[in-house]
């Protein structure tokens, strides 16, 4: 028990609540995928990742994270007795890092920024040890889609605006072909407007989608608290930019006081979130007339998933 | 939005996953209630007795916690537009303190033993600000019945062994009536035999079980890690024994150490549970054959919820 003969991994991911609130008279639906088994969404795409790998027969792993993702793939390996090792940057907050040892994953801190890390981890895999890159592999996006199936049910109505945080963009590129999958099918009349929120620090999507070159300045590389989105060369920002035109979405960036503020002004409605979620409070106040409702704001992770430093 | 018009407050609580394990060769569900809202089962009481405030026009409450209880009731508090006072052991946790906190609750850190953070609060009551207590109201105890219900919905057949960690007992009442009413209702045949597990430092319900006198010596007052169930005076202690008189269940105590070890067992399958909630291993391996199957496990709060302090 605990893994099945299908070799389907899961340790209870999905199916989070949606509540609704009124924000400055406007009402506002908010998916909590904080509530997820490992406090994000990434276990969405790691039950999926992390189900393929068993059913592969791989008993080894590494992966390198900014922490989410890889508490998020410890978690499962654990779970499908895996062995992981995780390349993470040694500014990871202490929660998460101490997340990723308990499930008895192997942590390698590495100095420097994100990019460092992933090049590591890169350097440590071999024919029997894949990279599990949460980043690279296309396995999470189908496990983020499923989030918009549930907003299909959960609703009474199909959401017309979506505003979440975007790093990688893969939580933007699975709801997107979500909603894809959703319309073909004829669940779901009209893609969603998708709003993607940045912090400004760190900001390339925005950069590359305001400016419309595909070659540009990613920034000032300066570190911002919103650590899950600190993603200066976001792997598929291409189709990114595709799914971005094709729902007339947008790019909104965010200050980091902004990000402070949200995460207390969301807490204050009951809503716990680390900083990379609160990005989307900004966002909230940002919406025009022209985002139609209902809109639905998606909560990434648990604010438990940040150092308590009394920031 | 946010509050409906019947007051009842949610935060999206229960409907947590089971999930099956095999330790030692035995197959064991694990019911996952650190996956709630605020990461603890206390989210069913808090969603009951916030609901009856907020039925009742109550705009200010107080209350006494030793983290889980007070964060759980900020939260729905914030949710339902009412202000909450904390007062808390001053030796609580500070992931616990900085929830509270931020769900915008007052936090009054108080010396000394736990119950007199109890009696502080009960000094800051008046006929407006009535005491909130998860201890003393009886408002909890439904709450956390549902979780039986959900159990019989969950398994295969109803289970014949629940075993669950117990401070003041509540939630052992709560899944105890739970199961009761299932009977009555003849949704189950027979109540499951319930084992309740508390640290050996902190032991008033296996000493008043195993000495059978209604006075005695509560132990010596040490602290253990175990915050969430370190209760020296159980509130309702004689309620407790008539229910595991009424279920065959019995009391079974855990060292320190056990407790440390049983946390990382379970983070090393997936399970990420706070101190507290990790008594349940030592009681795991102290299973009988006379302990029937199924055997469920209820996992209570989450792993983030204890300090990071690399214990």
């Amino acid at each position: 028990m605990g893994i099945p003969y299908n070799n389907q991994i899961s340790l209870g991911e999905g199916n989070t609540p949606l509540l609704w609130s009124k924000i400055d008279g406007r009402k506002i639906a908010f998916k909590c995928e904080d509530l997820n088994p490992t406090g994000s969404f990434k276990d969405r795409g790691s039950a999926v990742l992390i189900s393929w790998f068993r059913h592969h027969q791989i008993r080894e792993i590494v992966e390198d994270s900014s922490g989410n993702a890889g508490a998020s793939l410890s978690a499962y390996a654990a779970r499908a007795e895996i062995r992981a090792k995780i390349y993470i940057p040694a500014s990871t907050s202490g929660p998460k890092k101490c997340q990723i040892e308990a499930y008895g994953a192997e942590v390698v801190s590495v100095p420097g920024l994100r990019i460092a890390a992933a090049e590591a981890a890169r350097a440590a895999t071999n024919s029997d040890i894949p990279y599990a890159s949460h980043s690279y592999l296309p396995f999470n996006i189908p496990g983020y889609a499923t989030i918009a199936y549930e907003l299909l049910e959960q609703m009474e109505e199909p959401p017309k605006t979506v505003i979440l945080p975007a790093g990688q963009g893969g939580l933007l590129l699975g709801i997107y072909r979500g909603f894809e999958a959703a319309c073909r099918s004829g669940f779901c009349k009209a893609m969603p407007q998708i709003i993607a929120v940045q912090a400004k620090e760190c900001a390339p999507l925005w950069i590359r989608f305001v400016s419309g070159k595909e070659e540009f300045d990613a920034g000032s590389g300066n570190t911002t608290i919103a650590e899950g989105i600190s993603i200066r060369h976001p792997v598929r920002d291409a189709a990114v930019m595709k799914a971005l035109r094709d729902c007339s979405g947008r790019v909104v960036v965010v200050d980091e006081v902004d990000i402070l503020i949200g995460r207390d002004m969301l807490a204050q409605k009951g809503l716990y979130v680390e900083p990379t979620s609160a990005v989307v409070w900004s966002a909230i106040q940002q919406l025009t007339d022209e985002c139609l409702d209902p809109v639905v704001v998606i909560l990434t992770g648990s604010g438990y998933k940040y150092s308590h430093s009394g920031i």
